[in-house]
């Protein structure tokens, strides 16, 4: 089976994502996310989100009770029910969960983010956490009965309240329950770039050990995603693709070998990996 | 099993309902509205919800691709999310599904509703439709693993589409496939009134053929719920219970016998029908 996580752009080809998943002759869960609507929302709506750095340099958004409520409203509302229309009209059976439904995905609320604010080091209180686990045996029934998972945020804390996460430790945590072959990434890039402002300078291959080293030297949101991946690649050895979520056919193009893949460099040399 | 209709007005106990379903001892399907947090959406948006009048005297709203947007956001993202994370914190597994998910609710688009406008009369063309069928198989498949279905728009089209449709109607399709012996729905009124400006006068008890002659009667919204009403209990003869879900304990104050019951006159004379 492969695990699908669809970036939270506004170029994303959902209609290509569909198309493609619709030809695909295995199981699949979806993960994806809404930044981009959310913060479209955020402004038409007059409320800023507010993102914060932590004193280690990671960026988050601040999750308070407005913020979950455009989480909900973007993420699980908006972009969530769009794609499931698209799969849908594609004849597949998709069904969109947030990690709330059914205690889809069980997280523990942040003890709080230390921040630098003016100087001083304070730690902030919100609603958001790490997730911790998820719901095996509703993910199974599900795919077992040919239903197509599409799962977003919020996250459900250890009380049953909703709560921010990132989908990116989503997938980590899913991956480590599902032990899926393949985890397939669309950003809106044509993957891992040497130089984030050179499309050209992609990374076309990547072994586990050297993600570290790479995430050391990032920043903002793509240290986030490297940070994630090591979470992703620790746990067992799935193959990972991150790749252009913005062709016409962006599921198809990462597994027909687009992208950056991320596996050992002792792994079997399928540069097509069609398994 | 009971199937419960919760308003989508502004001042339901969402809170309160939510004890109260942790409370039953017996599976229960919950569908929801979420009118009220739609309009108010709308006007933050600045996207004025169009309503339209039929030509046959019903009104309901003109659904484009921006109200399905809204439809998305406020029914199925925000409030389905609330009232799920309203129940996972009195420890209720829900799980929160449109009628899209897994083809919950498939209905059939409407071909045009005849709408009179300025003296002429017109069809209109929309994106909304009657319910059709439920999926049966997932629907029981969850309450079988002990999960509370939460349901709320848009459904599914012949296409996979998404339409908006009446909450109401898709209570009466899911009603004639699960028989449930109860339909609890909750508004924002002690029941049916037979001065809907007095709320002392309700209706304590109807028999399902007098129905007809209070739809004739009415109008608005409160026609097109009698008009499902209708519906609802012409398939099979649940109990159904009209009462109010603004109170502390909405659905326990409702099955100890407040609102108005909707009862065969030959039925069983149970006044508090805890069975």
């Amino acid at each position: 089976m492969m695990i699908l996580k669809i970036g939270g752009g506004a170029a994303m080809n959902l209609a290509g994502v569909a198309a493609d998943v619709a030809a695909l002759s295995e199981p699949i869960v979806i993960v994806h996310g809404a930044n981009a609507l959310r913060d479209d929302l955020a402004v038409a709506l007059g409320r800023e989100t507010r993102v914060v750095t932590s004193a280690s340099g990671y960026t988050s958004v601040h999750s308070d009770d407005a913020a979950i409520d455009l989480l909900m409203m973007a993420y699980a509302g908006l972009r969530n029910k769009r794609l499931v229309e698209l799969l849908q009209q594609h004849d597949v059976n998709a069904i969109g969960l947030s990690g709330l439904d059914g205690r889809l995905v069980r997280g523990r609320r942040n003890r709080g983010i230390r921040v630098n604010e003016g100087g001083k080091l304070m730690v902030l209180h919100d609603l958001s956490g790490k997730p911790e686990a998820v719901n095996v045996e509703l993910l199974t029934m599900l795919l077992d009965q040919g239903y197509v998972p599409v799962v977003t945020v919020p996250i459900c804390d250890e009380s049953g309240t909703a709560i921010n996460s990132e989908n990116d430790d989503v997938v980590a945590v899913m991956q480590r329950a599902l032990r899926a072959s393949r985890v397939i990434e669309l950003i809106e890039a044509p993957g891992l770039l040497r130089d984030p402002g050179d499309p050209s300078s992609l990374i076309a291959r990547l072994a586990p050990h050297e993600i570290g080293e790479w995430e050391a030297r990032a920043s903002g949101r793509m240290k986030r995603k490297l940070h994630a991946l090591r979470a992703l690649l620790g746990s067992s050895s799935p193959r990972v693709v991150i790749a252009d979520g913005r062709g016409a056919h962006p599921l198809a193009d990462a597994l027909a070998g687009g992208g950056t893949l991320i596996a050992a460099e002792g792994a079997q040399e399928d540069a097509k990996w069609t398994a």
